[in-house]
């Protein structure tokens, strides 16, 4: 058996404008544009890639899946998302003291941003 | 800058059982399982994790995001996936060749294998 894991798709009405922003963000490389159509965002840390592609009607409504990413300093990771663009959502602190914090980005997409583990 | 994408998590009315589901067909391991709410699964091949929580209702229609996995031996993994309870949606094949299948898995969420370049 041999099934691995390679890229993350989301749909997207402006792949290229959302694939930047995104490679931004997580200090990315837009690697492939395609015409706008399907925009594939290679990640400094990991071997997977982003992609966005282009769809007339994304699905509507909270995203069934989403990217949890981890900061080494949290609060400074979301007032730099907030100024990029995106829109903080929700606060959480559990009893144990992990806290993460939900963003939508400028599609609507929510993601979460957690304090890395120091 | 320091944001790194850490895990993909799905919502899911019944995490332990699709997470366990996942861990199989990639050939990964179920780390965590925090009472069924909330499911961790290691991958062998990426430090990425996948992620299943337990939410009421699932948005549903086509999740607006996906997983995009490669195959060594694109016809057997899908003859595997198949006879494990997953869905095939649609085959496609590019001008190019690059060919690549579309799958639903058990709670419904599609996503795609490809062929892996030899």
């Amino acid at each position: 058996m041999s099934l691995t894991v390679a890229m993350i798709t989301v749909d997207s009405t402006d792949p290229l404008t959302l694939g930047r922003w995104w490679a931004e963000q997580v200090g990315g490389k837009v690697v492939e544009e395609n015409d706008g159509w399907f925009v594939i965002v290679s990640l400094p840390d990991v071997p997977v890639q982003l992609a966005f592609q282009k769809v007339g009607r994304p699905t509507p409504g909270k995203n069934k899946m989403h990217l949890d990413l981890v900061a080494a300093d949290l609060d400074a990771e979301v007032a730099r998302l907030e100024a990029a663009g995106a829109d903080q959502v929700e606060d959480h602190t559990m009893e144990s003291g992990f806290r993460w914090v939900t963003l939508a980005d400028p599609e609507g997409n929510y993601f979460d941003v957690a304090q890395a583990e120091s």
